[in-house]
């Protein structure tokens, strides 16, 4: 029996309760290790002294500073980026270890991605409105282009973009991507983070075409390989906020590339997004994420053209809680045996 | 050159002009075939004596008497079932084979499957209407279930059920086919329909188990299996009429069975299906198929809770001329040259 944790101490807080055998499992595996859950959701007030002892922590957006936490060395997210922790004093520390959940989301955001773009190709809510009249109109819609040989082009390639390029291969697919480092080797294409058995390209071998680059030159030479569907699948960093705009949207043009963002809002210029969406230069969109966001009332982003937005649910799942919480665990382990951790942000690149 | 087509005539019917090349290319192929080529859309009649030397007719409901057609080899049908024939004189005609367009329509078919479900699942119709209101409210319903280790159920593993199979692996599900007759051997899992290259299970390896049977008892059990999502991708027949009843929606009760026809309307008792909705015990539906169908304004079905229809369309693709014509190329080539023909119609069986 492992007892490396003895003396440690996780928090966990999430906006749920925990799964019926969770604690008793972990504790049986760490019988020396403290474990806090909260439950956000229920109780807004953390109990006192959570914080002094602790060592690991489970949060989305609740960080500390660095003095209320002297002993913290993991902080594990629930989310796939780190950006919302960028300049926190604790993100700035040196000897505490951030790790994203990234590759606990890829099923069900690639699910979001093909629901809406291909109902949007199929014209499924127009035949929803048809429905609402009762009405049997064969082809009252124009003869779909089904996805046998179209091209995806991947803006981003990590856990998500890899399930994304998986499913659109069964598709038919044509696959390409772009990354910021160049993956020139075999090696240079293997992503390690967690994957979900079964799914994803951890490998890298469904790309045909590999592009990379920092400039904008060579992004838009990427943008300019008639790409049918555009998959933002990147986080957001200094380097990437901003990076579609309207130069990026007149590149989409020749092919009126469909453009989905599940990464963060602030990767596309919302003016600039807007104007290609009124003026046809891309044929629609579909964004779990805006800018800004929660996006309010009245913003002229809701009435866009042939826009679907969803509330940054795409990460949603009933079976979200059982891969994050099998991550934590993975970590918590490799913390007691002092292995490399899985996810681990690298804070100069930011994810 | 092959001229074994000399002295034949090939008749089109279709409800579009033929692409720009096609005509001269098949006449460069096969120079003595005579080629007419009828938009049934633009003009309703067709031209005078057009059947007298007719020895192959590509067509969908336009089917001549068999003392009209004295030459008729050979009848390409642009569909994948063959049911509208039965009963027609031509069709009980021993020496005019029937061939289906089976395998052209699978890409866009399994496109509508999972646009359809997976609307469902993330119930995407729920943030349009949040998004006429203008409303950012990310947990409005509850988290969708992802496919990962869900099961489907393929009722029917022709070309259709094999592409559904092939993207339901992508989304990380478990597949199980249920076949009419037994498929105990690697070879007689084997589907030699046309395939879309990259697509589809031709050889049978994506199924986890395959059931199979002709009584109500076998598709009882197979319907049993912890099913979550159920595609009827069969031909109607007499043997397929009505096999979806009350009895079986009250199987699917307990996984509330989410079900997906885009085999024929009638395979399913219209009024059992209506009841299975409004109580409950499948946790909804996409049809595009119904029964009667069209459906009139006014018929219970329209207004049935947590059901999708449309208007028989998810064959429809801007590619599908293309394929159709691939087929109809192919088989006056084995025409030409006595071999067997891609789809032919076993007339005993029905498809």
């Amino acid at each position: 029996m492992n007892t490396k944790l003895e003396g440690h101490k996780v928090v966990i807080l999430l906006w749920y309760d925990p799964p019926p055998n969770f604690i008793p499992h972990l504790q049986a595996k760490h019988p020396g290790l403290q474990i806090l859950w909260h439950n956000c959701n229920t109780t807004k007030v953390l109990p006192e002294g959570t914080w002094k002892d602790t060592t690991a922590l489970l949060t989305w957006d609740i960080i500390p500073d660095p003095e209320e936490v002297p002993k913290l060395q993991l902080v594990q997210l629930t989310s796939s980026g780190a950006n919302h922790c960028f300049g926190k004093g604790i993100y700035e520390k040196e000897d505490v270890v951030f790790c994203t959940s990234n590759g606990t989301h890829p099923p069900q955001i690639t699910e979001w991605v093909f629901a809406t773009f291909l109902s949007f190709q199929h014209q499924i809510p127009k035949y929803m409105e048809a429905m609402r009249e009762e009405e049997w109109i064969p082809t009252q819609v124009p003869a779909p282009e089904d996805s046998v040989g179209l091209r995806i082009g991947v803006l981003g390639y990590g856990a998500i973009g890899r399930q994304c390029a998986n499913v659109a291969k069964a598709f038919g697919m044509d696959i390409i991507v772009f990354t910021m480092r160049p993956r020139l080797t075999p090696e240079s294409r293997i992503d390690d983070s967690y994957v979900v058995p079964g799914t994803g390209d951890p490998n890298g071998l469904l790309p045909s075409k590999w592009y990379h680059g920092t400039t904008s030159e060579s992004l838009n030479h990427f943008l300019a390989q008639d790409i049918d569907l555009l998959l933002i699948s990147l986080p957001l960093t200094p380097s990437t906020t901003g990076l579609i705009a309207k130069e990026q949207f007149q590149i989409l043009k020749k092919k009126r590339t469909f453009v989905s963002n599940i990464g963060r809002g602030p990767i596309i210029k919302t003016d600039d997004f807007i104007e290609a969406l009124e003026e046809g230069w891309i044929r629609g969109a579909a964004v779990d994420v805006t800018d800004p966001e929660p996006l309010p009332k009245g913003h002229r982003l809701w009435k866009a053209k042939n826009l679907f937005i969803s509330p940054h649910v795409s990460w949603r799942s009933t079976k979200h809680a059982a891969r994050l919480l099998g991550v934590l665990e993975t970590n918590l382990e490799r913390l007691s045996k002092g292995e490399a951790y899985v996810n681990r942000v690298d804070k100069v690149r930011g994810f």
